[in-house]
């Protein structure tokens, strides 16, 4: 006896059902899609400092993490830090790295694309003239990215291609990061 | 009998005398300025991927951390994971928030301008509609981030203002999400 075929409801440990279903509820509620994500940081001393991660807003309602993250930056001693945690900048390759797999991994489970293995090594390029008020002609941030992918999957290798570009298509912070964003900065007496 | 004034070797817990010697030695031998910084991503399953932050270049040679840092990526049930870290979009604000304020911390130290306390809250807008393809006009990533600080220091209110200007104006990655990076892709099979 025939039955209908069923989509899997796991692709890539994403429950595509679910994403389906969020789809379609976007579609009927189109606010529940605007997200707001917020962190809190305190300065240590010096190249210390840490942020706290813990409510956001979305799906039209404050929403908080199973519980609170703490992210920690420090500078190595070559720039005066004690090395204790990644530096600024290495947690920005961290933010492009995580999104660009995220998003692959979730639109390549939409697509019923099975991926087994996904690694990327991502280098950037920073000349501290710019930091150092040295050459005004030096921008103070990355000059450029390079992202390397390796990724195991059963497809050919044009298809290969296709999956990475499943991820810098849609990653907001890969996005964000080639584009810029507008920001905007308050201060206040503490 | 009166004595050369010194400046103090700390200062916001920057050891300002190795900052200026670092400026000179920069000025004597411009490569040394050059940075390269790294890191290595690897997927996990669904949205949970992380990122080992090991070695990196400057001074004109390769360097290594202290001990390598392992930074986590997951989303929260809402995104159809399993909340067990803070979400790439939540890394990129850590990013921004703790470059800005060792920026601000390390330009303020070499002007000899203390800092008790420096606090930010950081938020970000993001509308899904641009990751799900359901409306092209809707960018990807944030649409705008607001930064909130909150600084304690014994200097009048204009100048607190100026504390804040040495963070963005100085910030690598303050400066890289403004502007926008040039980012390459490469893939191969694994």
């Amino acid at each position: 006896m025939a039955t209908a075929q069923k989509l899997p409801r796991q692709v890539n440990g994403v429950a595509v059902d679910d994403l389906f279903s969020t789809i379609d509820a976007v579609k009927a509620t189109p606010s529940i899609a605007k997200f707001k994500f917020r962190i809190h940081n305190e300065w240590e001393l010096g190249s210390q400092n840490k942020s706290t991660v813990d409510k956001y807003y979305g799906t039209d309602q404050q929403l908080t993490h199973n519980k609170p993250f703490v992210l920690e930056a420090d500078e190595p001693a070559v720039l005066l830090g004690k090395d204790e945690a990644a530096n600024p900048v290495e947690h920005l390759l961290h933010a492009l790295a995580s999104c660009l797999t995220t998003s692959m991994v979730y639109h390549a489970a939409a697509r019923g694309i099975q991926i087994d293995e996904v690694e990327s090594t991502l280098e950037g390029d920073l000349d501290l003239h710019g930091f150092l008020d040295l050459d005004k002609s030096v921008r103070n941030g990355y000059q450029g990215i390079r992202v390397n992918f390796k990724v195991k999957a059963d497809v050919p290798d044009e298809k290969l291609n296709e999956i990475v570009q499943l991820g810098t298509g849609h990653s907001p912070v890969f996005e964000s990061l080639s584009n810029g964003v507008p920001i905007s900065v308050k201060t206040e007496r503490l």
